[in-house]
């Protein structure tokens, strides 16, 4: 039999790689000297996220609660054998995909939303607050905010609300308020337009919105992806992954994911590193947005109006504005701290990949293996395709991560801009 | 643990009800003494697929080659428990459900299309045919007919195809060939196109033009539901959930399932009953298409073109034309004969749900289960909330079919017609 679901398979703790980086994590820092945006985070993040955010624990435990949460959302997610993408490659190897695009909000968002909001549930608040611009993480907020009790407003970039409409429904079927920004909901907002009344919106703007508004009304602030803690919770991700591969007796030669901020990446590979040297670790990116080829190393901000600390990573620059591309989650200008790290000192490779290269390899895998990918995850298959295609890599076994599902993003598949 | 997924639990063979029905199954008949449409649908399905639609044979066994696919589509498919919506509505039982739209192709119709596209490629065809309205039955087909090395047509209802551009797109992924019906593919299409340019189309209409164009060309018909050989391959849904339910040591006090032809409610169930009569089984169908409550039990036509033979089942006339609903496929005028067999006879009880409150009920599961299913699915997910609401169900343990996801359908949560 070629894959197994078990419950069983989910991990009773979450895997943090900072012990096993070959250097010291360097830490967030304000870009401020007057005014303090790491005691602006402390202030709006659950204590617990903001422990977990500095730990040097290489295992967290995960708590029995959101256990069960996972299993609710559709943990574990299918590790699926691609044997018709095989046959019709003449492949030799052995490709296998991870498929987070299962989970029941549509993407491995919900691995790290559910612990935030249990933690700000635990709390006290009454809700929770985040932006969103493609549309993934406002929806797992809403789902996760829903299941625990909370209320969840999530500021969503004018641009693409006006675009996704499908992506509101779901929000709010998961009874989240969804608020187009620049709104007048802010002080930043309403600054914004009335400056520029029909401003397009940008992921900065709406984070700021959504910082401003958790700070005033003492409500809890969602991260989507970059802090260490979120690469922490999406660990279940790679352990599943382990625990299924070993069912099958096999070793991976290559893991391929998608890379954005580095949350679903950094989720499944990091916890293959510990005493690994030999398995091959591709952190595929939109050639759109070269932030491991023409991005510095160096502290620059999470977000682009400077509001959040800084982090030190591979970054084009927190004012970086992208080419239009589908793959929104991979138009951010940095990259998680321990991947930058991992990068730099060589023991993860990197690739890039253009729109017009993902679109033909989402059709190859929908058309083999009956899955409609998310344009992130696109990437990652584009990847792969380079990989198998390789003749030095005849023989091998190959597992991608599909970070998600593509029926909200169908777009890609329109017709040319 | 609460539930497993190890692809152990696909079967090994397809459950027949035929054998364990109260009385004979009444046989196919052709409508017209001259032209003989058992003859004629002997022609385009595959020699396999008739055999099958009139065995005796409790058991069918599973290709290789199916099971293998099934795994590759994404089976077993999960059977949760739905600890969340339990909570909520105070159930002191336990309610579960099985989630078909966990299938690649997003609903169980893949069950179906399958099987029959190997048996349409081992007969050396180059291309299967078929119709569709709301869209799901044709996704299936097109993916089947992708993987199984054949070119896919499918005849879609000319308003569904200009109402729903998402559902060609994912056709379209699996390289299936989309034409809007009425057509000028075939005399049928024509002939209707001359005598009403702007005709919106029907699922009769389309039925013709998909036989015309399979028999003219010598291809074979794909058939969505109804027909027992459909039956009998959804028994994988029912199979699996038995053996899901005794991993966890439940049995099942209820099964709600929706209704439209009677293919994933028949699948879902009939593997229950040999030996069993305590276990309530409850079909849902649209207020809207009262087939049970209003319908006559006789023989009737499939299509309402008259193409197709007639079959002996509950139906509101193949002339019914139902309000706009937007749970597409519970808009059938029939149901599978096997079916209205235990209906007629008690064994299997009836409700009817109208849209608004099915409408909540999809919310509710939504904003609990994170689920957002289709809209043919909310039917099966209010009656289950009626079944538990009601006291005499205190503390008994319900399973509800889940048969799709909703991603494509999400204009039911839209603004009100």
């Amino acid at each position: 039999m070629l894959h197994s679901q078990s419950a069983e398979i989910i991990p009773s703790r979450w895997y943090n790689v900072v012990p096993d980086l070959p250097e010291p994590l360097p830490p967030p820092r304000s870009g401020s000297e007057e005014k303090s945006s790491i005691e602006l985070l402390n202030s709006i993040i659950p204590a617990e996220m903001l422990r977990q955010e500095f730990t040097f624990n290489r295992y967290e435990r995960i708590p029995d609660e959101i256990r069960e949460q996972y299993l609710q959302v559709g943990r574990p997610t299918p590790l699926v054998r691609a044997v018709n993408l095989e046959r019709v490659l003449g492949f030799s190897g052995k490709i296998f995909y991870k498929f987070e695009g299962a989970t029941v909000t549509g993407s491995h968002k919900i691995n790290t939303a559910l612990p935030q909001a249990f933690y700000a549930a635990q709390e006290g608040v009454p809700e929770i607050v985040t932006e969103t611009g493609a549309g993934q993480w406002g929806t797992a907020t809403s789902m996760a905010g829903a299941i625990n009790g909370l209320r969840t407003t999530v500021f969503m970039v004018k641009v693409s609300y006006n675009q996704k409409p499908g992506r509101k429904t779901v929000m709010g079927l998961y009874d989240g308020t969804v608020i187009a920004s620049p709104s007048d909901k802010t002080d930043f907002g309403r600054r914004v337009l009335r400056e520029k009344p029909d401003h397009p919106g940008s992921l900065g703007i709406a984070i700021s919105e959504a910082v401003e508004y958790a700070i005033s009304n003492g409500y809890r602030y969602m991260l989507g992806s970059v802090m260490n803690s979120v690469l922490t919770h999406q660990s279940v991700i790679g352990q599943e992954t382990i625990a299924q591969l070993e069912m099958l007796g096999e070793t991976p030669d290559a893991l391929i994911g998608c890379v954005g901020g580095g949350s679903n990446f950094g989720g499944f590979v990091f916890p293959f590193i510990p005493g690994n040297r030999e398995t091959e670790m591709i952190a595929s990116t939109a050639l759109e947005v070269p932030k491991f080829s023409k991005g510095e190393y160096r502290y620059d901000f999470i977000d682009s109006a400077g509001i959040l600390p800084m982090l030190r990573m591979f970054s084009l620059g927190s004012d970086f504005v992208p080419g239009k591309i589908y793959a929104g989650g991979l138009r951010y200008h940095g990259s998680a701290p321990s991947l930058s790290i991992l990068i730099r000192n060589g023991r993860i490779k990197t690739d890039e990949v253009g729109e017009e290269e993902v679109i033909t390899a989402l059709k190859l895998f929908a058309r083999t293996q009956g899955v409609v990918a998310a344009p992130e995850s696109g990437h990652a298959i584009a990847s792969a395709l380079r990989y198998v295609r390789n003749p030095d890599n005849a023989g091998k076994t190959v597992v991608i991560n599909v970070s998600g599902h593509g029926y909200l993003d169908l777009g890609i598949f329109g017709e040319k801009k």
